[in-house]
């Protein structure tokens, strides 16, 4: 992987990933999505012409992660207006899409939001959408900016924690630029660690059913040429007991009120074992993220998906079974699959966002950082 | 699954896996497996002439499972004698196979010994191949009659922890008739629950990296019809969290004297959130997988087995990538990937063996059990 990246400047790092971006085709608008589905096996874009089939390509997880549905989103509601669709209709697909990411409805909300303000103060039909578009690139820009401040934050408290030496940082599923308008949030972090070259070993659980850690953090490490080392989610454990682990640093699909933490299932069984061995336990998500309506963790919805992600392997050209993967499980198993697991606040060392790291995590610390985000954004 | 065993009476249930027999072909004896790295998708044997065969066959896990791997290396041992190669040699190259199942050796050497034995009291070599195979298939009935015991203790002690009502019961790995001369080990278990008509549900973790929980568990519990859900093994941590384990049942490879098991990778993960939430851990293995020549945990070599087994997907009729699976992660990405971890005893609420439970687990008592289970072979 790393060879062909071998022409940049060491410094230089690799071009960004074309996850996703805005374009004036001759035939009108179209959103250009990185399909995340095909990773590492090629890299294919997805054209998308209206909502219908961006609602497929997040169902499908072609485009995938908190910060990444937000923006989708919000462009979702831009395209619909661009392209003279029911603008509220578009956004009730979106919101409905997927559930447990709470980003994908503030994205779609405040782009929506624009387009109403616009259209009630007057504007046309292309004036509105006009808008809608600039609300979208707003948040689009403000989460690049996010990844970057988070990135610093998080690096910050990583020293506090744990002053001088290289880091040996685990992490789960993906929370890189696949992620995010920037280069993620966790991932950004390990990111920065590694240009500041204190990085010992990213340890990346591949996350199974879906395997966005095999297929999506090692690419992106191996892209960086980051020192990374794969692994199944269960040799985890194996890890701490050997004391190879010094930070775990997660993303988030939804922080409640209380500071209860939705990520990738797999993540609470790693608190867990961070606790157990003394780990610092560390979640780095931007506050567009932390949901102030949900009270507290079982307030959270959580994604069901279908057991054949379980049954077959799911894979870049995998052969298809009846899910349209590889079968590893005797016909009509039935299987459990929920996409996110939730860990209570006091299993969480630090979340860290653009607006500064709380830790303890309490609902107060992180309503003040949540006041002050809405702050700056209103200024 | 279900309906090709529907033709038997509910009672009997499905007739028993031809997992290893021995066998006098007109080409003399062959030593024949279930090739278990073929199912569930497909039943094929695999016939040892000899023993290198046999040794391929164990390192490639078409015959696996502590107790069944004491076994096939005593048939190995025997197979050696009866077809005129050196026994010693043979011994060598069998123990030398996988080095964390402790059954693997004990079976060589009682078999060895046997052989050994019998020629010194001036046997010739028919005659010590004779005495060799009878050790080979006294240690095989023993096994039968070990599985049988410990699922009438392990439900004994199932009913004194978690009194009346059904049973929520999860466990790791495969632990069935494919691991043993019997029923099995935590599977006979939950096998002795279902026919008691107690258990509620049995939580299949899959056991990445090859799948035996989703391939083997599974398919054993479709034949018994049990009522099961496959999980992958992340996903344990939200049922613990939803309350919906009554008790944690698995094998082992190896307990140390100190009462430490080794046992599938993702064990270790499973015992800390069981503790975490109050539920037992219960390991279930015959006396023969205590090593009281192991002193504590750390003495357990935990075999590294190749990268290739978690960057690629190894699955039946999966395509071949380099390492004969199917890719998953960017080419040349390095994995961790210990096929085992060990898990302190203080994790572990019990330890049931054919001679009987230990609760709590220490060196002195599982010591009292072994000498238990050796006075019985000598008598």
């Amino acid at each position: 992987m790393a060879d062909q990246y071998a022409h940049n400047p060491a410094d230089a790092g690799p071009p960004p990933l074309p996850v996703l971006r805005w374009e004036e085709s001759p035939d009108g608008p179209v959103l250009v999505l990185l399909d995340q589905t095909r990773l590492p096996a090629e890299e294919v874009e997805l054209v998308c012409t209206d909502v219908p089939k961006l609602v497929g390509a997040i169902e499908s997880l072609a485009v995938r992660g908190a910060p990444l549905l937000g923006i989708a989103g919000a462009y979702g509601v831009a395209l619909a207006a661009a392209r003279g669709f029911d603008v509220e209709e578009a956004a009730v697909l979106l919101e409905r899409a997927r559930p447990t990411a709470v980003n994908l409805g503030y994205g779609v909300r405040r782009v929506q939001a624009a387009h109403r303000a616009a259209a009630e103060s007057g504007a046309d039909a292309r004036g509105a959408a006009r808008a809608a578009l600039a609300a979208a690139k707003e948040l689009h820009r403000e989460d690049a900016q996010a990844s970057t401040r988070m990135a610093e934050y998080g690096t910050a408290l990583l020293e506090e924690l744990l002053p001088g030496g290289g880091l040996r940082i685990l992490t789960h599923c993906n929370s890189g630029a696949l992620v995010s308008g920037g280069e993620g949030t966790a991932f950004a972090v390990a990111l920065r660690v590694h240009r500041g070259r204190r990085l010992r070993r990213l340890w990346v659980g591949e996350t199974r059913p879906l395997l966005q850690g095999a297929r999506l953090t090692a690419y992106e490490a191996a892209r960086h040429g980051m020192a990374y080392t794969l692994l199944t989610d269960s040799a985890a454990g194996s890890l701490f007991a050997a004391g190879e682990v010094d930070a775990v640093l997660i993303g988030a699909d939804r922080i409640a009120a209380d500071g209860s933490v939705a990520n990738k299932v797999g993540s609470y069984p790693l608190a867990v074992l961070a606790k157990y061995h003394h780990v610092p336990f560390v979640v780095v998500a931007p506050t567009t993220t932390v949901d102030l309506g949900t009270v507290d963790g079982k307030a959270i919805e959580v994604e069901q998906r279908p057991g054949h992600e379980v049954t077959e392997v799911i894979a870049p050209n995998a052969p298809a079974g009846a899910g349209g993967g590889l079968a590893v499980a005797p016909l009509g198993a039935q299987a459990y699959n929920p996409a996110f697991d939730v860990t209570p606040p006091d299993l969480v060392t630090a979340v860290v966002t653009e607006q500064g790291a709380v830790s303890p995590v309490t609902g107060d610390a992180l309503a003040r950082l949540c006041a002050r985000s809405r702050q700056v954004t209103i200024s």
